[in-house]
């Protein structure tokens, strides 16, 4: 048996998230459904770096695999991909060793979240970024993300309905950066992340460029570790989980 | 009754061209049964400068239509949008001289053709480009793109199913242009298109751009006025009807 990890970009519009679900269309159901049909039928297990929301897409997501067929570590990538739908596509497979796990193993992951930053709405970017029209405060936005950066107990930025305990992670960088075509970016690089916490810190700093608190309101929000405190969640469809490191 | 312009974006990808089909989703369709809510159920028909075809795009397709409703300028596009699916979007709407005819009017009209030319493919643009992997000779393509600019009989680049008679049009500007992030752009305007025109000149252009044949075999495929002597039609994905003018 070889383990394989894979990167794989994959556009979260039509997915009802990674993870199988029964009935439902998922990258994780598409990816399997393709590896079986490799393997003769016989059911196949990926392990990702961790879920993605509905909606949510993905640069360099990874998952890791075990599989007795014999196949160059460059042949693996066109094989799949010429089994998978149009909006999964595997960039690179690679062997790894067997301690390798793509989730245990996971040293830092990166987000990006899109804003549109201009008046006119774009219809071919309407599935990629969230629309914001209103004037955004930079130099506040980077003050609070700030305190955001840093090993907090993120209880504040971590949607209600989870079981997870320790909700103690690490902020590496959180950078708002313009790009072309009028988009702003928020990039958040971290040990790990809770459910929808980057959504939640991007409606946060919305908030914060939009001056309804001041930056430090947001040090009074990570402090209070209460969800309500915080901003809404920004919509999934602006958010890309860009790259997972090892 | 007033004469109303309207200017509109469309995400091709989900509809059955812009014409009216019954029992299809199509951008006519779609506006027109906005227009009728407005109306009170009335029905209310719009005239387009030209079709779109299934899949193509559209940043500024002009139509027109009449109505007796005594609303600002400015108040038509958002009561309109907020009516219509999120792939068609009413960027701007004016009124104009009853004279106004949103297709007998046109002066000119300008297309894009979005090429991604690079190795890798990318998944979010999948379905506003056509993927290119192999080099394309650009001094080979400028020089073909000579010879297509100018007053010709066309019949080489229409589709054969079409009751065009009249085959003659007028190419004003004919442009290969690097853009950002991997494209390279067919710029096309002219007096008007025929049926898939801009499609079958761009899969002639990269014939030339790939070595399939030199440049003056363009020069040889229009004066033989035969559709089998050109090449192939490029994908619907990668074109958009970028503006029409008066």
């Amino acid at each position: 048996m070889a383990k394989m990890k894979c990167t794989v970009s994959y556009d979260g519009t039509y997915f009802f998230g990674y993870q199988v679900q029964p009935g439902k269309r998922t990258v994780q159901g598409e990816i399997e459904t393709a590896l079986s049909r490799m393997h003769h039928g016989k059911p196949v297990k990926i392990t990702a770096s961790g879920r993605t929301d509905s909606g949510v897409h993905a640069f360099g997501q990874v998952f890791h695999f075990e599989s007795p067929l014999n196949i160059p570590e460059e042949n693996w990538s066109r094989a799949l991909n010429s089994l998978l739908p149009g909006d999964i596509c595997i960039r690179k497979t690679e062997t790894v060793p067997d301690d390798f796990h793509a989730r245990y193993s996971v040293r830092e992951k990166e987000y990006r979240y899109r804003l549109l930053t201009r008046q006119e709405p774009d219809l071919f970017r309407r599935l990629y970024t969230w629309h914001i029209t209103r004037p955004l405060d930079r130099s506040k936005m980077n003050q609070a993300a700030g305190y955001i950066t840093g090993t907090h107990d993120f209880s504040c930025f971590c949607a209600a309905n989870t079981s997870v305990k320790d909700k103690v992670r690490t902020i590496y960088r959180l950078e708002i950066v313009d790009e072309e075509n009028s988009e702003t970016v928020i990039r958040i690089a971290g040990s790990g992340f809770l459910y929808q916490m980057v959504r939640i810190i991007t409606g946060t700093l919305l908030d914060v460029g939009s001056e309804v608190f001041p930056p430090e309101h947001v040090r009074t929000i990570i402090e209070g570790r209460d969800r309500q405190a915080a901003s809404q969640t920004a919509p999934a469809c602006g958010l890309t989980l860009w790259r997972v490191t090892y």
